[in-house]
Order: C-alpha cells, then structure tokens, then sequence
C-alpha cells in the first residue's frame, strides 16, 4: 500500500506538470485505471530490472549496414519474446531480418500488429559526450543541465528524471523493451492482453525499410491484423498522450535553369546575356503569392475539410506562439488557420537555392545555370504522380521549355526559357480515418491513463519510411510515441528520460489491455 | 629593299587575315605609313633582340606581393628607359615602386601619360605546361594545338604566329617591351615622338592599383599631361585596332533575407512557417521583367544616349551571332539594340544565390535565411551612391525592412519580410568623350597603320582598377589594347603572340609620333 501510494503521488506529480506545460488541456479527475493500479506498482518494484533489460538492448551497434551486429540483436530480441510466452522468428529479407512475434489469446476477436524498429540512427562517435554509443550511459538528468554519469549497479529509488544515453534509447529501443515490461507487469498481476497480439519489428527503418513492403508477399499470413500500432517517434511536445492518424508523403524536385554554357564577365556581357538566377527566381515567384500559399492551380483541389476534420487538428495544444517567438518570425503563411491545420494540405518548399557564387568567393559573373531544390509535402488527397503534372502544368504555362536531361545546342537556339526538372524518390501520405473504430479504442486506452486528453494528430507533418508498408496492408494504422520530445533523435547523444520509459510501459500496457470504443 | 618587301607582304597577310575576321570591316588601301615604313623593317632585323629582352623582362617572378622580386624588375626597367634617354626614377608608394620615366620633346605641345603595369597575376605553377611561369618558353604556335618548344638562340626568319608562354607575357609586359622597341625604332629612322613623353608603370595592378591615387598628391607634377593611354588587355575579337574610351564602374551587394532562425523540418512547418528561398525569389523577381530589363525606378533614367552615342557602340564588329551560339541561348536581354549599346546602361546582375542545401546534400528543411550576391555594373552617368540608393528605395518598396546586420529578436517580431544589405567595394566609371581631341588623335593614328577602321569602344564592360586614378587625374584617357584576344589572360598558360608584339611595337610607334586630329 506504501508502494502505491508512491506511485499515486508520482502520478498527480506528473499531472501536475503536465498542466504546467499546457494550459489548454481540460483536466480530468487522476483516478488509476486498472491498467496503472496493477503496472505502476510493478515498475517501481523492477526498476533495476527494466534498466538492466534496456542496456542490454542498447550495447548492439544495431545500426542498418552493420549487419552482423544487427542480426545479434534480432536473435537477442527474439529470445526476449520467447521468454514471454510469444512465438518468435525471424523473418529472412533480402536486408537485415525482421522480427516477429506473436501471442494469441484465447477469445481475442481482434489483432494488433504491433510495429517498432530495432535499429537506429548511424552515428559520429566524436559528437557524442561519451566513450561509446553503444555503451549506455545513465545520468541523474539532462546532459545539456550538467547532469552527472550515475553507476547503474548502485542505482536505488524512483528519479523519473534520469536519463539513459544511448543510440536508438528512444528511437526505438526504448518502446521495445517498454512491451516487454509491459507483458510482464500485466502477466504478474494476472492480466493478460484483450486483443491478439502480433509483433513486427523492423531492423532498416532509418535506412528507409527497403524491404519492408515485399515481406508482406512473403510473411503476408502473419502481418495480418485488425489495427497496426506504431510505437515510434517523440510526444507531441506538450507532453501528453498522443494518437497519430497519419503522415505527410512527400514528393522532390530539382529545377535548373539554363544561362550561358560557362559563366561570363557581368561587366562584358551583363545586360545582354540572360541570366538564370534571375529566371529562376521569377519562376518561384510565380509559384506562390505574399502569404505563402501556392498559387499553381489545383494544388490545393482535393483538400477539403469537414468541420470535423479542422476540429481535430485545431484541438492540438501546439503552443504556436512560443514557437513563433523561438523561431523568429512574426506571422506564418496563411495556409491553414494553425500550424495543424496548414499541414492537412499539401505544401510547396524551396529547400536549396544554388547559383554562382557569394560572399568571399563572389566573381563578377553572369551564371551559367541556377538550381532549385524543392520538396512538396502530400497529404493522403493529394497523390505524388498528380501533384507532379500540376507543377510541370505550371513551369510550362510560365514559358519555360521542361526537359529531363540538360539541354542540347539545338534546345538551346529554339528555347528562350529551359528548365531541366528532375524528380527524386518520394513517398505518398497515408491517414486513418479519425472515426475508425480501432483508432478509437486506443484513444480511450491512453484517455485512462488519467494523464489528460490525448492529442489527437490527423496528420503528422514528416513522412515516415514504413507508409508504403501501411498503405500495403490495407488495414488502419495509428501512431503512439511514447518518448520524450527533447531526446535527440537523430542526433548525437540520444537519450531516453527514465520517466518516460515507464510512462511508456504504462501506454503499451494500456493498450494490450483496451477495449473495443466505438465512441468519438 | 628584299626586307621591306617582306615587311609589306607580311602586313598584307595580315591585312587578308583580318578581312576574315569580320566582313564588317570597312578596307582601307593598305598604304603604308610613315611609321609602318619605317618601324616595320627595323622589327624584322631585330627580331632576336627584341625577343631576348622580352625573355629578360618576363624572368623577374613579378607577382604584386613578391614586393622584392617587383623591385627588381623596376630597377632593371629603368635601366633600360635610362638607356634610350628618358629620365627615369622609381616612385615609392606604401607598396611596390612605381617606375617613372619621363622624355622632354622640343617643340611639343602636349604631353602623353603613357600607362602600363609591370605585375602579373597570381599563378598556380601546377596548373602550367611549362616547369616555371617566369621562365618564358617560345612555342611555333598555340599549346592548345599542340604547338612544340623552341629554342630562342636558334631561332631565325619570321614567324608571326610563334608564341611566348610566360605569366605577364600580354598582360602587362609585353607592351612595355614594345615601347622600348618603337622608341629604339623611331630613334633608328631619325624620328622622334612627336609629344613629350612620360611613362608611368603600375607594380599593383593585380592587386588593385591601391596605392595609385595617392601618388597623385605625391608626385602630382610628374603625373600631369594631356592625354593618358593606357596599354593594357586584349584587342577586341575581330582582331582589328582598337580605342577604348571609359570602363564601367561596379557596386556590389549581398542580400540576407531571413526565415526561422535555425533550419526546420519542412514536413513538420511547411505551409507555416515562411520561407526566405521564396521571399528572395519574390524580391529578386520584381528588379527585372522578362526581357531582362530592370524595373527599379530611376535606375536607367540618366543615361540618354543621342544618336552619335548610339552609332559609336553600333559600329563595333562584335560577332553577336557566334557569341550566342557559343553561350548557348537565343535571346538577348533587351536592354540596347545591340551588345555594345547594352553595356552603355548599367546593369543589375545577380551573381550568386545560395539557400538550404540541393543535390546529395537537400534535406526537408525551410532554410533560415537565402542570401543574392549581386553585381550593379555603373556608367558614367550613374555613380555608385545614387544607384545604390534607388535599389534601397525598391527593396522598401517591395515591404521588407533593411537593415544592416542580423536582426535582432524584436526586429524579427515587428517585421514579416526582413533583408540585410551588404554593400562591398567598387568603383565608379569612367568614359572619355568620343570627340575629345586627344582621343581622336590617337583614333587617326591607328587608323593610319592601314590595318583596318579601328574599334572604337565607347565604354567597355569591365570596370578597371585605375578608374580612381584617371577619375583624379581628371584629364582625358584612352586605352589601346595591342595584345591577341586569346592570351589567356589571368589564366595559366598565359601568352603573347609574336605577330601581335610586333604589331604592338607598329601601334606604339603610331601613338609617338601622332600628330594633332580634330576630325570626328
């Protein structure tokens, strides 16, 4: 009963900041579900335990190309499941090997594919405040804060604000040792998960899961469930449960426009002979007007929101001010009402610009080429092939001759205005509706966590590697990150905040436990 | 007799040579000059000893900040002014000497200021077919058409398309050297210059001529005349005489405009957060219209140009069809009717763009800031400040706040569209009437040399790092190319054709011995 009411406290400590982070949250009474009267008793009991589990995760160099290391994992992780009572392999790509784990449970009418990777970002270990990457440090809170190196084996109490330093501690090796912490809380107090369980976990993801989407040819039997939940990524920054319905596809471009063959003297021939930096730039211009909407017909066409679809993302507690301020800029574009709803709709950004030369290397020239890096960001409406007709539509209502290669003598004497467009690798968006039924169980799981109102993402902003795989599958698939926001993802000194960790077995256990919620 | 037939069928050759070249030209009956009599059967019985002091000069490694290897040369050649009489002296500066050499004519009435520099570029010895850029190598031909080596001390009979590779070779040695020649051949024939003589050689020019103005108040006396002609770059392209009279000044810019202060996913903040790439295009789009024109207000409005100052540009043989052949486009901008017309406006040019990163490198980012490098090309009429000041009006115009430097936190909070303005060094123009009297002295001249109706450039494209000096001096100026067009000048590899050293040495010659022309 000590035990619990440690916990308690912990939990209204936690409510209380989570407040303080934002205001705009409605409280809702901290009343422990069943789920966190039985788990967080367990986790203050296994602290150690669960720490040792997650450094032994964290010491393989799991990184894509090294594939021996990140086979030694997958057979580790395996063995891990194994122990649980799942049936664990591993499923042979023609990359690195997934690994698949699967629980059934008796009277379970639905399936969840859970989705983790067991790789992580490569890494430059001479950025990093520590010997080794992957030797997992622990520290009594944020290096940034000065937070001192502590020596796990003598490690005692609850400090949910230590940290573990480590590549891939958030993203996400952290979730995967949460879900097995999680089965194991749940198994000791007698609970065992509502739903069939089955586990995939990818050893590519930020190597862009090449070989994801011809697995489900291959394994297709066992990727099948009702709801795919993805543990991946960081908290909405406000720190609250969050529920993501879907991410942005994205779609580049490179445009170069042609002057003369060679650079030559501005002094001996500016005035006279054309210059592309300056086409260039009337070309954007045209592309988009003051307030930064895109101004190429139809970009837009398919986008159309219900009063539902523009509730959801203004509900999103984004402290849009703040970010304002810390970013320097005084009004955004006026593409959407909020930052929320801008990114329900598809987006043209120049992201590089290059031609000739500046600052110390300036010459007095008139440039030979300039080029436009360019990425448009594509909402589930808007797929990558359409969105490129519209803007080729475009470059050739402005006049300019479009060409995929640069352009011959011959081009060049028809042509007053060239542009060689050369489109990249992309991928199309994927969203889940908001009402889906799957979608809102999970809601309601993380709703009674009791921690307040779960943010509800129609859209993330970023693409994700593993859409192909989704919109593959054919069956809803929703995101719930469980990490901290601050925890240097894909940067050196990664780390994951121990609160976190726990907060983390707390949301997994929820869900293996949830109930169908057919209600908004 | 046998030697001077040899001379005019030379000249003849030559005459036929520039006939092809360009139809444009109008023939004169090649009727040799008194100078051409004279001159050119003295160059060809001094063929070696002109080409050994050539050899000589070209030894010293007369690079501007090897300051005690361009003393040198300076002593040496005021030795050899010494030696044909002038009164010659080295001028200290704050960096290396000017060399002075001054010839009294009894009974002139005017005084030439003849200019030429002693330096020569930088050189990257790796990037050179010969062991030593300061140890002159004799070629029958071109390098580039394979051209072998010859060896000077065995080296008879005339051969006008033999080159001298050595850095300095034309740009600006050899000239110097051709002055000495002109001056022992007049002297051979019993001709003296017909104007009092002084000589000034520049030993910064690569440097930018930065101790040039302040010799004025230095040796103000010294440095008077009537007419100064510069000796110095390539003859225009068609091969035929050429005067010069002006060069266009330069104002150059950098323009910063800033996005949020740190890079940011474009996924995430794309239709929210402004882009600077698209704002800069946006700018830059509104100085120019399509054809090339710029629309800032005011920026042309000084330069009108009556009919004799349109009929001058008009007539220069430029091969405008082959340059844009060569350079690859169709059209022109509009600004004149003609490249030569073109380049007596100024000019705005956008030099450099650079934003976020392309290619390999792109990543989803709104970059923080794009920045423009931009050239202004100035003419007479328009002088640095005032251009500067209408673009300033234009930018405002276009609602963005200018500032200085970075902006600062609450700058970027009171202001959607903010650009820094860097202005950088430059210059003023220069031009010389087209009917100052001087100028159409040495016009007659050259075209006394029967080798084609001289070019005559009312400005030419390039700015000058004399034009402070000549803008002081504040007496007439004209320049008079002599050296090939193909001397790869600044380059390596650079070099001197000898038919042109010749024909430099005719041209000097002409300029000594000029008599008064009013006529147009």
């Amino acid at each position: 009963m000590a035990r619990m009411k440690a916990a308690f406290s912990w939990t209204a400590g936690f409510w209380l900041a989570v407040l303080a982070w934002s205001a705009a949250v409605v409280p809702r009474p901290a009343v422990a579900s069943e789920v966190s009267s039985a788990v967080a008793p367990w986790i203050e009991r296994h602290q150690k335990e669960i720490l040792l589990e997650l450094f032994d995760a964290l010491s393989f160099r799991a990184v894509a190309a090294e594939s021996e290391a990140v086979r030694r994992k997958a057979q580790w992780l395996r063995a891990r499941f194994e122990e649980r009572g799942f049936k664990a392999e591993l499923l042979e790509t023609s990359g690195n090997p997934l690994v698949y784990a699967d629980l059934e449970v008796q009277g379970a009418t639905r399936t969840l594919l859970l989705y983790m990777h067991y790789d992580g970002q490569p890494v430059d270990p001479s950025q990093w405040r520590q010997s080794d990457p992957f030797a997992p440090v622990l520290r009594a809170g944020r290096l940034e804060d000065g937070a001192r190196q502590l020596d796990l084996a003598a490690q005692v109490g609850f400090e949910k604000d230590r940290r573990v330093y480590s590549r891939s501690a958030s993203d996400d090796t952290g979730p995967i040792v949460a879900l097995l912490a999680a089965v194991d809380a749940l198994a000791s107090a007698g609970l065992g998960p509502t739903s069939n369980i089955r586990v995939i976990l990818d050893g590519e993801e930020e190597a862009g899961s090449p070989n994801l989407v011809a697995a489900i040819e291959r394994y297709g039997e066992r990727l099948q469930a009702d709801l795919m939940v993805i543990f991946d990524g960081p908290l909405h920054e406000s720190d609250l449960p969050t529920v993501v319905h879907g991410a942005r596809g994205i779609l580049t471009l490179e445009l170069t426009v042609y002057g003369p063959k060679v650079p030559v003297h501005s002094g001996h021939y500016g005035n006279w002979v054309p210059n592309p930096a300056l086409r260039l730039a009337r070309l954007l211009a045209s592309m988009k007007d003051d307030a930064g909407r895109v101004e190429i017909a139809g970009l837009y066409d398919e986008v159309v929101l219900s009063d539902g679809d523009r509730e959801v993302p203004a509900g999103v507690p984004d402290d849009a001010e703040g970010l304002r301020r810390r970013l320097g800029f005084r009004s955004p574009d006026e593409v959407g009402a909020t930052l929320q709803e801008a990114i329900q709709f598809p987006s043209l950004n120049v992201r590089g610009l290059r031609s000739g030369w500046g600052g110390k290397e300036a010459r007095t020239i008139v440039p030979d080429q300039a080029v436009a890096a360019i990425d448009v960001q594509l909402v589930k409406e808007t797929a990558a092939d359409s969105q490129f007709g519209k803007i080729l539509a475009h470059i050739r209502k402005q006049g300019f001759e479009v060409v995929e290669r640069d352009p011959t003598d011959s081009e060049r004497a028809t042509h007053d205005q060239i542009v060689k467009v050369v489109r990249g690798s992309g991928s199309n968006a994927y969203r889940t509706p908001l009402d889906d039924p799957g979608a809102l169980s999970v809601l309601r799981a993380l709703r009674d966590l009791g921690i307040g109102e779960p943010v509800r993402k129609r859209t993330s902003g970023g693409t994700v590697p593993i859409a192909p795989f989704i919109e593959r599958l054919g069956f809803a698939a929703v995101g719930v990150p469980t990490v901290n926001s601050d925890n240097n993802q894909h940067s050196p000194n990664e780390n994951l905040r121990i609160g976190h960790l726990y907060r983390g077995i707390l949301t997994i256990a929820a869900i293996l436990r949830m109930e169908d919620d057919a209600s908004p």
